[in-house]
């Protein structure tokens, strides 16, 4: 760490030589591999972007200049450059320092990024302000390791490609996505690395950039040559680099789709070999076998097949029926759309946090035409995540759109039972909350007929309370249950909603006899989410309704235990409250 | 009519000699114009497209052949050769036949569709599935008219050109979007007309499409050449077609912008030349005047300037000070962040329809950024509209996301103050709910400090119940509150709530004094809306809450005044429920 303790600011890089930038790079390495062995993180794309960063940060001023880092999955260097690398050099700051890139820590991150396919368009903005306000500066987006597919930096390059001044965006190619790169737009950047960018078929130039190739994308001298060719020019350029995924860690650069991110403790040659039922492997061993026996099953993933367990192995054996649309969810809905309405099977695995990117997607291309495909939401849950992955907002997404069946499962049984139900039917599209946590299994067949919509579950009849516990709070609700029988002795009724998109008149409308108190607990933002229909429906009672769930806000990286605490979603709170009103 | 007539599917189309396919573009046409005058819809993309469609049914064998037709902006030939002229040529089904792409008028359209960019997706789905299926047809994409540069559109490219069989996008260049092209992807397709398709830089062929293109897009034996020669091909391939938008009428061929859609009348030479004030009419004067003091405001529209009066003179006038980033509603919302970031003034003018495609950006590139930019939405209301058009799921859409103020003001001076409030403050990013209908004025100056969030006006102080009446339905909260008076003598407490994002708990505790019935209307969906909030507020009190407003639900056409019915939006209809609740 010889030339990294000396490095306090990018100034600090603009006095070195290239050797000691190379041992810079290095430092940077070492640096990265072990605060991701320790905290995990972000692997391959920032090991390869490290002589890509010291050169900007030598070239450019930053932060008069100002870089976009599109999805931070690239961001590691440049944070250790400008006055962060603690955050990576010692391990009582390593979760000091995010992720992504973050204004609250640094004026040389302009924005909060951790969705893919924004740098280019944000980017543009801080350009126009630029030539309204008279200033001179270089913009400089830098955008790649699969990002580039995303219809929003589309939308991007129409637009940054017609400015009539400054603007830098650079390609970093490193032949990958987060898995494979897909599409054709990939196969453009193959043949112009073949061609040493001189090809006929030039994406960049289509919309009239300027371009410049550089094959030596991890050589500092040819990318501050390049660099300094298109510093303060008046026109939009673009510089696409070559740069190698995970390089300087060969299980890296063998194995770019496992080392993109990793766990703690990655470096630890003993394998976490682990054979434990998961909602990931029920689901992938599903598929398999409907496939089998039904060849218009189809799995799709944009992108992030590694999020839900979707294996090479996995995917290998689905061969043309699996789908990696690259990062494009947009795509990836409308296209589970078309292959309903002709008659086959999709089954679209999707994060919580990016179906944000597909609200009229799900509205116009799937709801409004009715097609039964089926969405497999992951992770949506209450986390500690970083603000830019927050998975609390797909309910009140998801769930007021009309038409879509939206489903929340609490067990392995239920989920396999609707899973099935989603893919045979043909009537709805169908989204299903995958649990998060861990498998449980009741190991008793579920007989549901999810064909009769919004039929909500008394899992347990008793009195006075009704406890709605949604999904994955379903676990919790049944330890209010307990708490509320131990510590106020009364005999509460348990229901489990199952049913996000609709509620159970009925079956409401009955808890009015003997219970004068209902709680819902939802796993996600309460605004515009589950329990606010609940309230609602009993507006006009005398029935008393309390709601739990998340707060509508961006989090970040909170613990958990302190989330729970704070949205009172911990059995003893819960049953506090509960006292209070009942 | 002599041709048409005789046209009652594809197949009449099929024996028709190149004359006679002529004389039915005729015939196309003088229908065309006339429903146009009579119930409006749009002309100049309908009228530029009508060889193109003839020969496409002449070559394909539509229903087997499956037609994908872009936002439909230029579906009325295809829907007159597909069995529903009397559509187009008796005035009394005029309104029975939609003005959009509808499967449940003919088995000829495979897909509801209304909003842009969505056709490339839905076809390579169509074409997956019957790939899956071992089966063989064509799937033919038409798109072009300016939905090219929508992000979902590109996304479609990516994954369609590695489709390794047959699909077959046209490209239906009419120079135009809805207003002017915009950006780099349109100058690449001006440099392929003016080079007759042969110039190097090629944005087709740089995914790997096998490209062809047709100068005389109008021309019958010209389009019928080109369509035989990619029929069944086994990979994907473009159409490049150059229309002439508006042919027939020279009036839309002389301002293709004004034409691209019009209301009834047009034909009637008496111009309807309008001096009344409007909220489109106070909003561009406002940003004309704020304009002239601060070089750093900015209005922004994505490609609908006409939909809000952002006429030619208006954007001329702003010069640099206006964007017009065409169909791209993703990118304009983050640039407006990277505006606003940067220190520019944005306003972002946009229709509740289409602010759906940017949930994500809102999320991410806007709100988790705060960026304090202004966001104007148009058409927020309950409105006959098509299913692909309806404008009442913007409330649930933005105002469950965190830090976006969302404001709701029921005048002209509320608008204004509100306006001004968010383009000079730099807190927040603000969504504005631009009043739907007339505009109503007070005449009196609002002084409301609106940097003060939450917090309710009460209009008229009164008792037992209160009304909540949220923008475009407060001035149907005052009838309410009249009829109230005159039918069961009931004072009522009038409140404008003018915050849609956030609740005023303190005015809402002090309702509990003397008031036990709150109801809420509001001009949209009810689901996941601003009246949840307001039943979740009071559902640990014996306050009784009713919520008025839309179903969840798309409606198609349907009578303002039976969905007001339906959803009991009228003062006697809310008196009723009121009474039930007392």
């Amino acid at each position: 760490m010889a030339i990294l303790e000396k490095i306090n600011s990018p100034q600090d890089v603009k006095s070195l030589n290239i050797d000691e930038m190379n041992d810079l790079s290095q430092d940077i390495r070492d640096a990265i591999l072990k605060r991701v062995n320790t905290i995990g993180g972000h692997l391959g794309p920032d090991l390869g972007i490290v002589e890509a960063t010291i050169a900007l940060h030598y070239v450019f001023n930053s932060p008069e200049d100002k870089f976009v880092f599109d999805v931070s999955h690239q961001v590691y260097p440049h944070k250790m450059i400008t006055g962060r690398k603690e955050g990576f050099t010692d391990p009582e700051e390593y979760s000091n320092i995010s992720g992504y890139f973050n204004p609250e820590e640094s004026e040389h991150d302009p924005f909060v990024i951790g969705h893919t396919s924004t740098s280019i368009s944000l980017a543009t903005g801080l350009a126009k302000a630029r030539d309204l306000k008279g200033e001179k500066y270089n913009i400089v987006a830098l955008i790649g390791d699969g990002s580039l597919s995303g219809g929003e930096a589309f939308e991007g390059f129409n637009n940054a490609s017609v400015l009539d001044s400054n603007f830098i965006a650079i390609i970093n190619d490193n032949e990958m996505s987060i898995a494979e790169n897909q599409g054709g737009l990939y196969k453009n950047l193959e043949e112009l690395r073949k061609t040493n960018g001189k090809c006929e078929n030039n994406f960049f130039k289509t919309f009239g950039f300027e371009y410049y190739y550089v094959e030596e994308g991890n050589n500092i001298e040819a990318l501050i040559e390049a660099f300094k060719k298109v510093k303060d020019t008046n026109h939009p350029t673009v510089i696409h680099i070559h740069t190698l995924k995970g390089k300087g860690f060969q299980p890296a650069v063998d194995n770019k789709e496992i080392y993109h991110w990793q766990l703690p403790g990655f470096l630890d040659p003993e394998k976490n070999n682990n054979s434990v039922e998961t909602y990931d492997s029920i689901t992938t061993d599903y598929i398999l076998k409907k496939r089998e026996k039904d060849n218009t099953v189809i799995a799709i993933s944009p992108a992030t097949p590694g999020a839900y367990g979707f294996t090479k192995e996995f995917r290998n054996k689905l061969g043309k029926n699996y789908t990696d649309v690259g990062i494009a969810e947009e795509h990836a809905v409308a296209y589970a759309s078309g292959l309903a309405k002709n008659g086959a099977k999709p089954i679209l695995a999707v994060l919580s946090s990016f179906i944000q990117r597909t609200y009229d997607q799900l509205s116009q291309d799937l709801a409004l035409n009715n097609s039964p495909a089926t969405l497999l939401i992951y992770w949506g849950a209450i986390s500690p995540a970083d603000s830019t992955h927050l998975c609390v907002f797909d309910i009140p997404l998801i769930s007021n759109i009309p038409n879509i069946v939206y489903l929340a499962p609490t067990t392995k049984e239920e989920y396999l039972k609707m899973l099935d139900w989603s893919v045979e039917q043909n009537k709805y599209p169908v989204a299903i909350r995958v649990p998060a946590g861990e498998l449980i299994s009741t190991g008793i067949e579920d007989t549901t007929d999810y064909s009769i919509l919004n039929k909500f579950e008394v899992s347990e009849q008793g009195e006075k309370v009704a406890i709605l516990g949604l999904g994955n709070f379903f676990h919790l609700a049944k330890e209010v249950k307990q708490e509320l029988k131990a510590k106020l002795n009364i005999n509460s009724t348990l229901i489990n909603p199952k049913f996000i998109t609709g509620i159970d008149k009925e079956l409401l409308e009955n808890l009015k006899k003997n219970h004068n108190l209902v709680i819902t607990l939802e796993d996600g933002v309460i605004n515009g989410g589950f329990g606010e229909k609940i309230s609602r429906f009993y507006g006009n009672s005398t029935m008393k309704v309390l709601n739990f769930g998340a707060k509508k806000e961006f989090t970040d990286r909170i613990p958990i235990e302190q989330l729970y605490e704070r949205y009172h979603l911990t059995k003893d709170l819960i049953v506090k409250d509960i006292e209070k009103n009942l």
